[in-house]
């Protein structure tokens, strides 16, 4: 099918066209690839429409439950809804977030969403590329609320941070000792802090840790100016407070602005595109016979202070510059 | 001089010759790089053998008072303390750590101290080499505790961090509000927490801001297993807490290990030999002609959401690698 076409369907919501566009965008096959950026650049224009959402969180603290019951909510309203994720490591679990479909069933069977578990395979920078594109193709056709979500490895939440208007962080109605699993920088990432399981018996528990969140947050500097970041209390079981998180979002895109919320996508876009650089820069270099041939000793030679980086890394770029 | 001249001069603790390879380290001209470099192979030998102190703290904490009052009692205690700087806005600013050496007179009148301002001008990544190169010859000279001070500027405190054994992070003896001026992922930076100005008036409130860091740190995930970051008070004037702080640091030394210490430290030097590469390959990218002459209009077209990053990427790759 030609590249127009599948363009027109994707436009027009044809989900079977999104899901084989963005299967081609997570191809590794060179053809695949080239047809998917042929697409992405005809699409380009349509894109942008989303209200573009982060969610992260330590293990067990609800993200799939919080997901499930806020995208229903956010599609009674009236939106569609898209649900990404990002997780470099489901090559190795076998895919520990949304691989169980059944995880999101109820919006999974939604018309108005779309579900799409995380690319297999690869370095994150080159998962999170495929996120990104499978992000564009989503807001190209038609769902105006795009979640991301990570399952927390390695660098995960950061590559998510960069490719998201807001990034909120999903704890659990506990403080101190439990969230020592959270990994360091990512409150500090966090545009919204959620806290989960805020029913039952769990009701005095999340109160005080919201408390004890708010009260830590002030030691961090906000993300975005004139921005405070604001600690919600909801029940993903008991639907409470999905609300008061979609009001949060709004206020938060108000204090961006149009032209921060256009800024803030512009440096976002031009930093994808350094840190492709930097991956395929690094790739090559790796690669080239005379580096690939030196470069286990000079690494070892530098861990074990037999020779000084400095001159380990010169020798190492001569030799792939060619200027041996 | 011949280079084994110079390195045997350093060895045996000849200031001149130190403060002289130190010049040559910080040169640009490529014929001092290559001099500095080969006398940094001949003295790796005799390098690792001091205690590497990152120290960072949020403008007007007193942070040079603490390194007069810190430094002058570890050479009481019969320690040789070398202290310096990384601040790549002294270009800007004039030098704004260290260039007043009369702001640690004490300590820079001391045979036993050596106390060196920063490298003026160039990238953070220029200034981080030369300060590391810095680091190695002082450890060299047998400088026995090695204080490398940042005043906290754009990723400065990441890359200190990531050339010393622990990172103190320095703190006023108040919370809240006024904290908002410590950089995003500083907190989490630290091995130990130091509230400065623990004296007088602000006693009361330097126990409340320790209490209060220590609380939110329990946010935080510790930089290094079987360690809880420690919150201490000190006076830097009334030079009280001192050894308070130097026995946190043997703590810290203890927790990490012989082979711990080995590890963090041959992992930081493979680090910077890829920041090194990094750095230079991207220097090289962006100075090829057929690069520079598209780079502008792409970051452009990527920016306003003419041109997919990826694809705007892989031309500007391909016209590097000769493969247009």
């Amino acid at each position: 099918m030609d590249i127009e076409e599948t363009a027109e369907r994707i436009r027009t919501g044809d989900r079977r066209a999104l899901a084989r566009a963005i299967t081609l965008a997570e191809s590794s096959r060179a053809d695949h690839r080239e047809r998917a950026e042929a697409l992405l650049a005809v699409l380009l224009p349509a894109t942008g429409g989303s209200v573009r959402l982060g969610i992260s969180g330590p293990p067990g603290v609800g993200k799939s439950s919080f997901i499930e019951a806020f995208g229903s909510r956010l599609i009674e309203e009236g939106h569609r809804v898209a649900v990404l994720a990002i997780d470099p490591s489901s090559r190795v679990t076998g895919g520990s977030i949304l691989g169980d479909k059944t995880r999101m069933e109820r919006l999974a069977r939604s018309p108005e969403a779309f579900v799409r578990p995380s690319p297999t395979g690869g370095s994150l920078g080159g998962v999170a590329r495929r996120t990104r594109e499978a992000l564009l193709l989503c807001e190209a056709a038609g769902f105006d609320v795009t979640i991301v979500e990570t399952v927390g490895v390695g660098q995960s939440e950061t590559a998510v941070a960069d490719m998201v208007d807001l990034f909120l962080l999903l704890l659990p109605p506990a403080g101190g000792d439990e969230l020592q699993g959270i990994k360091k920088g990512v409150v500090e990432l966090a545009d919204l802090v959620v806290v989960n399981k805020a029913d039952g018996d769990l009701l005095a528990s999340a109160r005080r840790a919201a408390a004890e969140y708010q009260s830590a947050l002030r030691m961090l500097r906000p993300t975005t100016a004139d921005w405070q970041v604001p600690v919600l209390q909801v029940s993903a079981r008991e639907e409470r407070g999905l609300d008061e998180v979609w009001q949060a979002v709004g206020r938060f895109r108000a204090a961006l602005g149009e032209a921060g919320l256009a800024r803030k996508r512009a440096a976002q876009a031009r930093a994808w595109m350094w840190s492709e650089i930097d991956d395929s820069l690094i790739r090559a270099f790796r690669a080239h016979p005379a580096v690939a041939a030196r470069l286990a000793e000079a690494e070892a030679a530098v861990s074990e202070g037999r020779q000084p980086a400095a001159t380990a890394a010169r020798e190492l770029l001569a030799a792939f510059l060619g200027r041996t």
